[in-house]
């Protein structure tokens, strides 16, 4: 294993140091236990917003702490969910007094260690609603999942409902404005390459030079089915229409069409994808409005995309186009 | 070879081609030659700022165009000198009435290719001044290169030229801010692992489980040595000095600090990094008063990082803070 850290037991602490160290204008860095939490926090008379889950999807989920978006992150360690002592009092900080809502990905530890730091908040008074994100179409329960798992999805999620907080909606009016994107967004991610765990030390799956894993989850837990490698286009169609079919998109409707890097793949490739992506939402009559492309929920270096859709309406695009400020999306 | 691919002929354009349907409120993608020009260019009475390069480093150039940043940016095939007659109507579509100045990256198929489009453009009457980007330390003159090669610090140059034509200075004022950075601005890189040039369809060099190559280029060009495998700060050391070195920074300066992934590095390793080198710099008495982490001049799906330092002064440090909106540099 080749890797820039300096001890796998350390990894994700010095990562969330120089995280706070690069961004301290936004964030800041709260240590034993470790949680990150916009400068600015509590902001007085807004609903936090929370989140959180293992290390090594970054820039998820501190990358998007910052006004319009999270107001605090909970790292786990590596691919492991973050223990209820220190989303508490993450929660904690991040109450101005209108509640917090956790916004939590579907996996049984995550959901379980949510649950009982908001029995710990509560406890302390504060007021706590949690929203659960499932938009992998891909299975229905998997290693880690009761469910469908959440995956890239839950950026739609952090950042609308982040732009509802942000301009004064109360607990139930931004819990609602959540799940509204949750019964709206799916998604379906291929891998070519695993990531390598840092404490693990070697590819959380083998697949060989000629196949590839349709319907991957973001830790590596199998997907669909292996299928031999097949051009770009091909593998897109065999991501995008389970989607589209989810979803029931038809022709006339406006989207969100999200490319997500698995974080080892390179940029250029995440266009390939978009392309095809698009084309096959045209061809069903649907209106590409807001489009995002990039590196935002990964599995540390591995080789793969997804695609999510996201059906829009007036307010969610309004939400969607609100002014964010974050370390990795910023507008 | 597993990439999200189509055909390694056709990668290059289909990848622009998504790029500008993903970015349409940006960028118009221009075909036939292929270039990448602001939705709005020509911006009439500003300087026009044009760069360009071989493909594979992405966001690097394309992802650099819009307001306060590139009017046009030339994409070559992969790793490959854009050619003349793509760069000279990329310049002429770049020209608002005040010249154009050429950003070019130091390697002698840029640096030749830039020289004549720029032969070309006066031809039609437009105005080029070119600036050469050699920013890297590791290595004078390499496989592609006459003297030191242009990396990361690229991006800090189109940032703050960029700003400098958006408040309308002339083509000698926009030139001369260039050359400051320039003469401002060191980097050096790693490489832990090679990528994939789609056409090639090998790694384009061989690394051992064991070693890694210190002072690598962003095509896969040898650099100072090769070592073996060692800590995050071990290697961030090896880095940073020869960059502070360069520079000659010394107790009491403002930098920015720049840390930048060559594809295939997940994002908490480079805040690793990161966290070393803004050590190192306090450690000599400097202040890092800006930052930059990602991926923003990348080398396909290599694993690596490389340090960028720029040298601040008020009018360099006003210039980078100014208003960018690009698909890859926002604020």
């Amino acid at each position: 294993m080749k890797k820039l850290i300096n001890d796998p037991s350390r990894v994700v602490e010095e990562s969330v140091e120089g995280f706070g160290l690069a961004h301290a204008e936004l964030v800041t860095v709260h240590r034993d236990p470790w949680y990150v939490v916009r400068a600015d926090a509590p902001v007085q008379g807004k609903v936090g917003l929370v989140s959180g889950g293992g290390s090594g999807h970054e820039p998820l989920h501190a990358g998007f702490v910052g006004r319009g978006m999270l107001t605090a992150a909970v790292p786990g360690a590596m691919f492991t969910s973050p223990t209820p002592d220190a989303i508490a009092p993450a929660t904690l900080a991040a109450n101005g007094g209108r509640g917090v809502l956790h916004i939590v990905k579907n996996y049984t530890g995550d959901v379980l260690n949510f649950e009982t730091a908001a029995e710990l908040a509560e406890a302390d008074d504060v007021q706590v609603r949690a929203v659960i994100v499932n938009d992998d179409v891909a299975v229905e329960d998997s290693l880690y999942t009761a469910g469908r798992r959440g995956v890239a999805g839950t950026v739609a999620v952090e950042k609308i409902a982040g732009a509802a907080a942000e301009r004064g909606d109360d607990l139930d009016g931004v819990t609602a404005i959540a799940e509204r994107v949750i019964a709206n967004v799916r998604s379906m991610g291929v891998a070519l390459r695993a990531g390598i765990v840092p404490h693990a030390g070697v590819p959380g799956f083998d697949l060989t030079e000629e196949e590839i894993e349709i319907g991957i989850g973001i830790h590596g837990e199998p997907g669909r089915r292996r299928v031999p490698m097949a051009p770009a286009d091909a593998i897109t169609e065999q991501l995008t229409n389970p989607v589209l079919d989810d979803l029931g998109i038809s022709g006339g409707e406006q989207v969100l069409l999200f490319v997500n890097g698995m974080g080892g793949t390179p940029a250029s490739e995440l266009y390939v994808v978009y392309r095809r992506a698009r084309q096959l939402l045209e061809e069903r009559g649907a209106t590409v409005a807001r489009s995002l492309v990039g590196n935002y929920v990964t599995s540390l270096e591995m080789q793969g995309a997804s695609v999510t859709v996201l059906r829009l309406d007036d307010e969610l695009t309004q939400l969607w186009d609100a002014p964010v400020h974050t370390a990795a999306l910023r507008w």
